[in-house]
């Protein structure tokens, strides 16, 4: 079990993955994320393709500039999406957040993947023309202790009160140190 | 506490709220998730304006065709973000998504609202001409049970295994009744 205001504040995006088999009853939780999270019209625009395959894996690897990690996931998640519905990008990011919470909730790391070939891997994994690559996600045990610093904006550059601009900060001074 | 699985899963997005403040630690926390989320390049695209204001809420909901519903939320966030960067849609869904976890694991609920009219909303919140309003999220301690069985395709039909159309399912059958 793990608390979900800890695993949204202190996952990691993951790249090195250990060579050790993530077991099919997580790959299965992780698809049943993304299968019951919510949709514009409950339109669910999304197809997750599990790939599990070391040649299919080092294959989208060396067709993904900004991912060739993916080569060394103990398996990767491909998302199709329908691009006729509005809020696919939206929806379908929202699925797939869940997805990687709950992978990191059972100690598997992720990472999105944004630099790839889109119609060479929609062709290795037999994803219609009709359909959008939004992404490949790989998946694994992580290679490296996955806690970190993380190097964000303070809170006070990115929330506001009631306007743009007005401090949010004033609310919490008293609160603070209970977080 | 809340396991991440079982927020992930069982979370439903809710509409009608109690007429009952939530606490500034728990929208503290909200926004904290919001904030530590990824993005690409760490461009962190986001702005989080937090309404409270019970007027300026009653305006937004008449400036949502789809959200007439925050009118009666406890707050709202509206999320501004930089449409300059490329990835800017699916982080900062990532990062509603992970908001919104964070808050369904407190006990207060939330929905993602589409059609709001952006322009008129942006200058009630002094939002700038170069960012774009996302959307704005209504959250609440939920009116009635947030309990339901979720509508949604079977699994069969939205994953798959190596290849799309590949059904998944088969590597299952084993291990579905320890879920």
């Amino acid at each position: 079990m793990m608390d979900v205001f800890e695993a949204a504040t202190k996952r990691m995006e993951v790249k090195d993955y250990k060579d050790k088999p993530v077991p099919t009853e997580i790959i299965q939780k992780i698809l049943e994320a993304g299968r019951l999270s919510p949709s514009a019209m409950n339109m669910q625009p999304w197809s997750f393709i599990v790939v599990r395959d070391r040649n299919a894996l080092r294959m989208i690897g060396e067709l993904s500039p900004t991912g060739k990690y993916i080569a060394g996931a103990a398996f990767a998640i491909a998302i199709a999406v329908n691009p006729d519905d509005k809020w696919y990008q939206v929806d379908t990011a929202r699925a797939a957040q869940s997805m990687m919470l709950v992978a990191w909730s059972l100690g598997v790391g992720s990472r999105w993947v944004g630099g790839i070939e889109r119609d060479e891997v929609k062709k290795l994994l037999k994803i219609p023309e009709r359909l959008q690559l939004l992404t490949v996600l790989p998946f694994g045990y992580p290679k490296h202790s996955a806690k970190g610093v993380k190097n964000r904006k303070p809170l006070q550059q990115v929330a506001f009160l009631e306007k743009y601009g007005e401090p949010w900060s004033k609310q919490t001074e008293q609160t603070s140190q209970t977080l």
